[in-house]
C-alpha cells in the first residue's frame, strides 16, 4: 500500500463496553478553551490574510496563547473586576514576503489582536473588552529548518509528528459534548442568563451508571442574591438533565444518569461558584492552549489521546494538527461503514521532510472484542477511505480555515 | 474496598508484544521541557520557602510557564543571539499570609525568579543568562473557590482529575528515555561539547523493526566548519548507537536497530540543525508547560495517557499531578510483583472536594493476553499496594518537593 | 507674610522684548503629548471613582506612561500598520481601601485602561484602537513614606518640589499654540482630513522675524498620490499662513511672518512625512510624559521652566503638580493688574511634610525692563493674588480634575 | 560669523548673587536617574558594538527606558523584597545592516540587556539583580524620515532643537552636586554602608542661608534598631554638613549653612526612610528618563533649562543631546575667561535636515549685572571656543562614548 494503510482486527472490549469510562469536556468559556480558540481564530485569520495578500498560505504557528489570570471581586448584583486578565497571542508568523521582487510587510499582528478581540466579545458577552482583559502578541519568524521544510514544498511535514481519532462517540462522549454544548447555546443563555461561558463537565460511567459533574460559572450581575442562586441552580439542573434524558432515550442505552451541579459550592459557609464575566479566567485560572479537549471536543483518558495542540496551527504543513484532525475523519467514515458496536481507532505517523500525504504508517483499529467474519469486507473499505483522505490533504486544510472542523 | 480500588484483568494484547509502537521523548532542553522543567523548579522552590517561613506548604500552581522563542543568527564558529528569547513565568502563588495575627507577605516573585534563572543556567552552559533570555513573571492569587478547598484541610482534591500511569517501560520506552539522558549527559557532553541540550527522540517500532530518530540541536561555537558537523554528526551517531544496542543487549530483547540523527539536515543545500545556545527557544520554537513527556519523561501515544500538565502543580493538594506520579508509582511496585510481561495500568480518578487519599476510584489493569492463573494473587498484591500509596500521598508529597520523581 | 510670599521688581529686559526667543508646541498627537494625555485622563478617572466609591480622592499618582512605537508602512492611498504601538500605563495607586471597616478593592486598572481607550480613540479618529495599539497598565501601590504623608491631611506636601509659571503670552508664544490648536481643530479636521493629529509647531523669533515650522503627520488613506499630497501641504501652508497673520493683527504687533511645513520632506528623493494613523508614535517616535509641554501647553527655553511631568499627578498632594498649575494662574491674575509690557514670573517652592497652603516661598517678580512707579501698589495686589490662591488650593484640585486647566 | 555665533552682553544680576536660588540632584540611585543612566549605558554600548561591527554608529535612540517600582517590606535587620521592579528599555536601534552587500544582524537587545545588568549591579550593590528586579527592552526601528537624515550625511541635525548651558557651579550648584557624590563615594559607603544610593539632595539659598535637605534611602540589613537607625542618620548628618563647610570654606563664600536629613522621618510614630535594596524604585518610586538633572548633574529653576532627555540619545546626530552637552562645554570655556562673578549662559539652537555644526544659531550671554570694559575681548574669545567647538563635533561624540561628560 503506497501510503502505508495497515487495518488491524484488534480483539479488546471496545471502551463503551467496558466497565469504567471517563470523558470531561472544557466548555468554550474554560481558560484552556479560550487559549485554544484564540489561537485557532488567530491561525484561521492569518491564513485569509495569507491567501488574500500573497495568493498561498505562508509559514505561521500561533499554538502558544497563554491566558494569565486577573482578579475579581464578585458579588451578587454585581461585583467588579479589579485586575484584568492578560493574553499573550504567541507563535511565529511570516510577516516579511517578497512578492514580484519587492519586500511586503503584512499586518500578522494587528489583525490577530483584533480578531482575538472579536472572538472574545462574541464568546462572552459579559466580559468587558476594554477594560476586562488585556491583550497582547509576541510573533517572531521561525528557524530555517522549519521554513525550509515549507518552501520546499509546502506539503512536507514539519515534524515527526502523530494524530489519534476514533469514532463513535461512545454514549458518555455524547452526553458530555451535549451538555455542554446544550448550556452554551443561545436558547440556554436566553432562559438562563445567570450561567456564564466558563463550563466544565465530567462524565464517570461505571458500568450503567453514569454520573455526570458539571461546574459552571455564574454570573453575579443577573443574581440578586443567595436564594435566587439556589434557585436557579436547581432550574439549570433541571433543565440538564431533561435534555440529558433525552440523549439518552434516543440512543437507545440503558443508563443510570445522576447529574451534580457546583460540587464545589458550599452554601452554608457562603461558597458559590461566582463570577463578574462568566469566565473563570477572571480569577483564579490561567489557561494555556492544548491542555484541553482533543480535536473531538473531549477528553477521554480510557481512549488513545494525543498530545498535540492542535489549536493554531498551520493547517498545510503542520502534521500534528492535521493528521489528528484527519484521524478522526477516517474514524468516523470508517465507523459509519463497520458494525456500530465496533471502536475505530486510527493512529497516523509523519517523518520530518516526507510528504504529508505519505506518512510512515496509518494505523486503523476495529475494536470489536470478537473476530468479525466481515473483517476483510471493512479492511479494503477502511483502507480506501484512508487512501482518499490522505490523498486530499487540501480538504482538510480548507476545512480547518473555513471553521468546519472543530480543533477543541 | 475503602479506597475505591478496583483491579481488573484485562486480556488485550500488552502495547509491548503488539505490532505498533511509537515513543518520543523530549530532552531537557526542548522548549517545552524548558517550560516544564521551569515550573516544577518555581513550585519546590515556592514549596520550601513556604514551609521555611509558615511552617506549611500554601497554595500555589505555577504550572503555565510560557517560552517565546528568541531570534538568532546562528553560524558555524559562532553566530549571535540578535532577539533574546522571552519566558514568562505564569501561576498563582499565596503571597499574603496571616502568620500569629500578623499579616506577612512572602517573596514569591524574586525567589522563582532567582530559581529559574539559577535552573537555566545549569540546564544549558552556553546560554547566556543575562542577555540571551528575558525572565518575567505574572503570579496572581487564586479564586475563593480553590484556595477555599485548600485551607479547608489540605488533603482535600482540588479538583474532578485523573492520573495514568502503566509499568514497566518497554524497550522502547527504554531506548528512547536513555538515548536523550545519554546525549544530555555528562559524559557526552564532554566528549561532544558540539551537541546543544535541545534533543528529540522518537522510536516507533514495527514488529522488531526499531526505528530510533534523533534531532540535536548543535553548537555553532564549537563547529568550525561543515566539515566539523558532518564528521561530528557521524560519531555522535556511532556512539548514540553503541549506547542503544549495550541497552538492548541488557534487555536480552530481539530488536533490528535502526538511527537516524538530524534528518531535517541537507548537506547540499546548506540546511544544517545549528544554534547558538543549544537550545531552539533561541528561534523558531515557544514552549509550553504540559506539552511534552508525561511523570515517566515519556510521551506514548499507544498507551493511555493523561493531559494533565504535571509540572508546576501543587504537590499537596492537585490530585491531577499527585495522581499521575502515584500512578506509576503503584504501576511500578505491582509490576514488579507480577509477570515480566504483565502492563499494569493505573487510573486514579478523584473528586473535588472530597480527601485526596479517597479517590472515587482507584483501576489498576493488569493487561497480559491471556487469562492468568495468578490473577487473584496478584490482585491482593495490587489492592495493597495501592493501598498503601494512597494512605500516604506525603511522601509523594515529598518525592516531589525533594525532586526525587520526575514530572516530565 | 504667613505664606512666605516675596513679590520683586526685576529690571532685566521681558522675555517678548529681547532679540531672540524661541518657542515649541508638541501637538495633542505627539507621543509626549499623547503620554502626557493618557496620564492626565487616567488620573481623572481615578479621582472620579475614588469620589464615587469612597467620597474622597485616593493616593495615586499614573504620570509614568511610556509609548513605544510601532512599526507601519505607510503609502499613499492607504499604508498598513505592521507592529502596534505599545502603551504602558504605569504608576501607582490605591487599589485596597478600608470602608466601614470592610476591605474593599476597587477597579483602578480596567477602569484607567477604558478611559486610556476611549481618550486615544477621540484623540486620532484614524487609528484603530483595537488593532494599531496595544495597552497594557502596570499600577504599584505607594511607599508608606508618600501614603503616611497622604493620610496625616491630605494638604500636606508629598515632595520637596517648585512650580514655576509667567504671564502673560509674548506674540511668539500665541503664535504656536494656537496655530497647533487651530490644525487640530475640527473645522481644520474638516477641510483637511489629510492632516493627522502629531503636529509639531516651533517658532524662532530673532528680533521682530519670526520663523515658525510646522511638522504635520500626513494620512496616506486621504492621499491618493504624491501631486495630492504636494498641493495638500501647499493649502495647508495658506491656511495656516491666514490664521497666523489674523493672530498678529489681532495682537497689533510688528512681526515679520514666515511659514515651513514638513521640511524633512525632499520631493526629489521620494521622502514625504506620511503616516496610516496619523500619529508618529506608529513608528519611530517612542513617548513619554513630561518630555513635552509645560502646564502653559508650550516649551519657552527662554522663559523659566519646571523640569516637572504634571500630568497623571495627583491633583490633591502633589505639590509638583498644584504649584506649577497655581503659578501660571497666579502670573495671569497679576499680569491682568499690571502693565501690559510686564512679565510676571512666579516660583512657588514646597518643603515635604508641610502644608501645601504654606510653601517655603512664593516669589513673584514683576520684570518690566525697568522701574516702576506702580511698583509698590502692583506688589500689594500681587500679593493679595497670590495669598487668595494658596488659600484655595481645593479650586486648583477642581479645575484639574473637571479638565478646565491644561497641563500639557 | 558663519556658524550663526551671537555674543551678548547682558546686565541682569547673574544667578549666584540674586536673593533666591533653588539647586536640586537627584543621585545615582534616584529612580529617575536609574532611568537615565540605564539609557545613557545603553546608548554608549550600542555606539560600541556598531564602531566594532559596522565601523560607524548607526542609528539609534534609547532614551525611553521605563523603571516601574516594585513592592517591598523593608524592615530592621533585613526585609523583604516581595514584587521585583520591572525596568523596561525602550527605545530605536538599527538591528539589521547591509555590510558588503551582505545583511547581517546585530545583537542590539542582548548586548543592551547585559550592559544594563552590569549597570545596575554596580549602581547597587545591595540589589539582587536576579530577583529583585526584571529587565526588559522593546526596541523598535525608526521612521524612514529620521533615518534618511542619518543616512544623508550622519552630521545632519535630526530635529529642531535646543541646548542650554551654564558656567561657572555658584556655591549652591557645588554644595548640592557634590553632597550627593559625597554620599554615593567609596569612602562614604565604607563608612556608612546603611546608606543607599537614592540620595536626593535639594539646596534652597536665600541670601546667605542656605538650607540643604538630603533624602537618603537607608538599608534595613545593615541597621538592626530604631536606635541605631538615628544614631547612624546623626553621624551621617555629622559627616555630611562638615565636608559642606569645607567645600564653603574652599570656595570663600560667606555662607550660613544648614542641613537636614530624612525630614519625612517620624520616629514617634514609626515612620523611616527604609528600604531593602537602598533604592526606592524597589517600592512607590518609578521613574523615567530625562524627568531629573540636566547635563551638568543638576535641576536649576533659576537657570534657563532645557526640556531634553539627554541621556541614551544618540551621540552622533542628536542635536539635543550634542548641543546641550556643547552648550555647558562652550560655557566652562567662556567662563575660564571671563571675571568669575560673570555668569555664561549658552543657547544652541540646531534646524532638522542643517549641519550639526551649522545651527541656526549659537547665542552666548555674559551676564554679569553691569556693563563690562572687557566685553569685546570676551566676545571674540567666547566666539572663537564657540567656533571651535562647533567645528569638532566629534570631540563631543567621543566624550560621550568614553563616558567623559555626565549627561545627569
Amino acid at each position: 500500500m503506497s501510503r502505508n494503510i495497515y487495518v488491524e482486527d484488534v480483539t479488546e472490549v471496545p471502551t463503551p463496553l467496558r466497565d469504567v469510562e471517563i470523558v470531561e469536556r472544557k466548555g468554550i468559556g474554560h481558560p484552556d478553551s479560550v487559549a485554544d480558540g484564540l489561537s485557532e481564530t488567530v491561525s484561521r485569520t492569518l491564513c485569509k490574510l495569507y491567501r488574500k495578500e500573497v495568493g498561498e498560505i505562508l509559514h505561521h504557528n500561533t499554538d502558544e496563547t497563554q491566558v494569565v489570570a486577573g482578579r475579581a471581586a464578585p458579588d451578587f448584583g454585581g461585583g467588579a473586576i479589579i485586575d484584568p486578565a492578560y493574553i499573550l497571542l504567541v507563535g511565529r508568523a511570516t510577516t516579511n514576503v517578497i512578492v514580484n521582487k519587492v519586500l511586503r510587510e503584512l499586518p500578522c499582528k494587528p489583525v490577530a489582536l483584533k480578531a482575538a478581540r472579536e472572538y472574545l466579545k462574541n464568546l462572552a458577552p459579559n466580559l468587558d473588552i476594554d477594560s476586562d482583559v488585556v491583550i497582547d502578541a509576541k510573533f517572531g519568524m521561525g528557524s530555517d529548518d522549519l521554513t525550509g521544510v515549507y518552501k520546499a514544498s509546502g506539503v512536507l511535514a514539519n515534524d515527526t509528528s502523530f494524530g489519534v481519532g476514533y469514532a463513535p462517540y461512545s454514549i458518555t462522549d455524547k452526553l458530555v459534548l451535549q451538555t455542554e454544548e446544550f448550556i452554551n447555546s443561545n436558547t440556554f443563555k436566553h432562559l438562563f442568563p445567570e450561567t456564564g461561558q466558563d463550563v466544565k463537565v465530567m462524565g464517570s460511567r461505571v458500568g450503567k451508571n453514569l454520573e455526570m459533574t458539571v461546574a459552571c460559572a455564574m454570573i453575579g450581575r443577573y443574581i440578586p442574591d443567595k436564594s435566587h442562586y439556589e434557585s436557579v441552580i436547581r432550574d439549570v439542573c433541571d433543565k440538564v438533565k431533561e435534555n440529558a434524558l433525552d440523549i439518552i432515550d434516543k440512543s437507545e442505552e440503558d443508563i443510570n444518569f445522576k447529574l451534580r451541579i457546583n460540587t464545589g459550592d458550599d452554601y452554608s459557609n457562603d461558597v458559590y461558584y461566582l463570577t463578574v464575566t462568566g469566565l473563570s479566567q477572571e480569577m483564579g485560572d490561567d489557561g494555556s492552549v492544548g491542555r484541553g479537549n482533543r480535536c473531538n471536543g473531549l477528553i477521554t483518558p480510557y481512549r488513545p489521546m494525543s498530545m498535540e495542540a492542535a489549536s493554531g496551527k498551520n493547517p498545510v504543513t503542520h502534521v500534528g494538527k492535521l493528521y489528528n484532525i484527519m484521524s478522526k475523519l477516517i474514524a468516523e467514515d470508517v465507523a459509519r461503514k463497520v458494525s456500530p458496536d465496533v471502536e475505530v481507532r486510527v493512529r497516523i505517523l509523519s517523518l520530518i521532510g516526507k510528504p504529508v500525504s505519505n506518512p510512515l504508517n496509518c494505523n486503523v483499529q476495529l475494536v470489536s472484542g470478537y473476530r468479525s467474519s466481515e473483517f476483510n469486507k471493512w479492511k479494503s473499505e477502511a483502507e480506501a477511505i484512508a487512501e482518499e483522505w490522505l490523498g486530499n490533504i487540501d480538504k482538510v486544510t480548507d476545512l480547518v480555515i473555513n471553521g468546519k472542523v472543530r480543533t477543541f
